[in-house]
């Protein structure tokens, strides 16, 4: 599909259609302003991204012993000194970063006689907290700290402007902390990668966007990076380290009894790996994954996202027959719909008369997957007209079937 | 249940359990420091909250018409010029806030030669990306656009220690602007204050701690505030006001066509009411509604909390018999439970024998709803003894019923 546009092509399609359907927010959107964090997400992209975090929740923490869910602040310590400098070499995440992110990001500032610093990642946080996680799970190894939250970083703006000036970047960040014995670390880390490659390539069409490549800095410490191929390059989506015992004893100076977790029937410092996945790139990938065209010149883009991640599952419309009647119709859909978990996009609520064919165009492109028209015929049968996305075929649905057909077909492509 | 312990006694039992618990993390805290947002959420609280969080946009989204969520940046535009002043003056919050709260707050700073600002609410966002949202819905009045995130202020370290220095804090702000035509401003206003004041009740043992009160400010602009009568004093957690049309158009100066949106057959730029609520203190709130006292002294505390907002619905733990038998019945309850959404504490991980009475002291204090007991029983017969945190009343119950036990006893405790 993406054989006959060039890359620049595809580039600006992808860039015009997340601000047009609202996936992204901002003025002067260019690619690299949004691969550096400095948009707004729309209610299409967040709804999106809300889908991403959840099915990383899943793969987390599912089926899983004890992944412990945190929140810490998002500016360090009011004493800088307190943020270990030795653990930014030990996570070199951002030596591998995309070329629109230059160096590690602190926001070291004055405001009132003290320091402010935003946190880059979130592993001070989990690592801070380790003591009374360790406590929460009365010291049992192997266990997990979890945390979702916005990072900062300073970002150039690429080379597409030249301005050269540097501002601050925000985005968010899906880590895992895993702590386990020195003897298993080795072992979780390979089980991590299995399962963060799987986890990503489940969602696409073209699985093999995703690669990893390892990464050794000139002390020997190992990272390993999920790529995914944009259209334009690669770039990281995740990365994965492996971390001794001297990083808790770092962060928790002279509290060396309090560091020991039980596995088996030993009493150890645990190692620990690190999973640091950027969502926001995340929503990216899959967007870019998603864009097909369609037919003929001029071909028409269609949003095909994964049914579990499609940001509505339904839009709800009107066609001939009573208007008001037909709203109270859509309204007992959308309540239906709402109160069993299915996003719906409430298109009835519009009172401008549209050509259906101009609705489907817009509706592929905000990657919907079913459109349901409620129509005089409902009204006499209880049938409705349901149109699916990728295939674009219409079929006709009992409106007491609805619910139970978007579930299924939902979770059927879920297991796939 | 609050009538023998002094309100200073029931100052300190809130927090320590919410520390020893972990549902709040960090070090040297104090009530001022957790009223001024300088904590991080353990595991319980986070899970909490997020019961808050989905509990919010249910009332806001589910059975409404058109809200559209967004995510904004939480640093304010580069140029602090944008951000417009007026603002300021007619988002009268801050003169409401708790003692612990001063003054509206910002952090400007220079970095690399530019200013960043963090966001103090999230009205200037939802502002900023109106005439997108706009476009979004096809200009149809009544509107809505949404945010949950991540808000900055000054504090002060209370009277605790009479330090006297200010330091950033952070709260998780929910907030919703709701654009209609001047005529119904009023109407929906009333409307949102009766139903954030019902919102807020539902979850309490004690409705009768909340209440609204009024504020006008010298130029006759109006304020509602929702309090929460703490054992220490009321505390605003939410706050309601109007506005009329010059707000959209100081933030979009020169766009006065793009503003106007369609009210049946009018055309005409909005007035608002903006909802501002402070998910941090309600998470406070509820805690401070659960917590009650059981039994004779020494009276053991138990956190009473609604089953909608409950952390962990149910504990599963090992009774007696073969334990590795009886840890893969556990593996597929926390399975079954977790897949349909219900959060479980998963108590069998735990190789520390200890004796059943302090694992319920336990339960209680983190508010987990039940307690389930697999044994050598529920290998021959499939039979679990169920624990009620609220009655102590222990049931027997078939291992196959138990989800749609739990399930309808939320949805029931929902309907309430």
């Amino acid at each position: 599909l993406y054989a006959s546009p060039s890359t620049s092509q595809i580039h600006d399609l992808l860039l015009d259609l997340c601000r047009c359907r609202h996936f992204i927010l901002g003025k002067e959107l260019t690619m690299a302003s949004v691969l550096g964090g400095c948009h707004s997400l729309g209610p299409l992209g967040i709804e999106m991204k809300k889908n991403i975090i959840s099915e990383w929740w899943n793969m987390v923490a599912l089926n899983r012993e004890q992944v412990l869910p945190i929140q810490t602040l998002l500016r360090w310590p009011p004493q800088p000194e307190l943020v270990p400098q030795p653990l930014l070499r030990m996570c070199p995440d951002n030596k591998y970063e995309s070329s629109s992110r230059v160096g590690p990001v602190t926001v070291p500032d004055k405001h009132q006689g003290q320091h402010i610093v935003l946190r880059q990642d979130l592993l001070q946080g989990a690592l801070s907290h380790y003591i009374a996680c360790l406590e929460l799970v009365n010291r049992k190894l192997p266990f997990g700290i979890s945390e979702v939250g916005t990072c900062f970083h300073t970002t150039q703006d690429g080379p597409d402007n030249n301005l050269h000036h540097t501002r601050t970047g925000e985005r968010t960040a899906a880590s895992l902390c895993w702590f386990s014995s020195a003897k298993t670390t080795t072992v979780w880390h390979d089980y991590w990668l299995r399962h963060r490659l799987l986890w990503w390539r489940r969602f696409a069409h073209i699985p093999s966007g995703f690669s990893s490549s390892e990464h050794q800095d000139t002390e020997g410490a190992k990272t390993f990076v999920i790529n995914y191929d944009f259209p334009w390059g690669k770039e990281p989506v995740e990365t994965l380290c492996m971390m001794d015992d001297s990083v808790l004893a770092q962060v928790h100076p002279g509290a060396d009894t309090k560091l020991h977790g039980r596995e088996g029937r030993k009493s150890v410092v645990p190692h620990l790996v690190w999973l640091n996945c950027d969502l926001d790139r995340g929503l990216l990938v899959y967007l870019s994954d998603a864009l097909s065209l369609r037919g003929k010149e001029p071909r028409r883009a269609v949003l095909k996202i994964h049914p579990s991640l499609a940001p509505m599952k339904v839009a709800v419309d009107l066609g001939k027959g009573p208007a008001v009647d037909l709203r109270l119709v859509c309204q007992g859909l959308l309540s239906e719909m709402r109160g069993s978990g299915i996003s719906v996009w409430p298109g009835y609520l519009d009172t401008v008369q549209t050509p259906m064919e101009q609705l489907f165009t817009k509706y592929d492109e905000m990657g919907i997957m079913f459109t349901v028209l409620v129509s005089d015929v409902t009204l006499e049968s209880g049938l409705l007209q349901l149109r699916n996305r990728d295939t674009t075929i219409k079929e006709t649905l009992h409106i007491s079937k609805l619910r139970s057909f978007l579930t299924q077909y939902i979770s059927a492509a879920n297991k796939l």
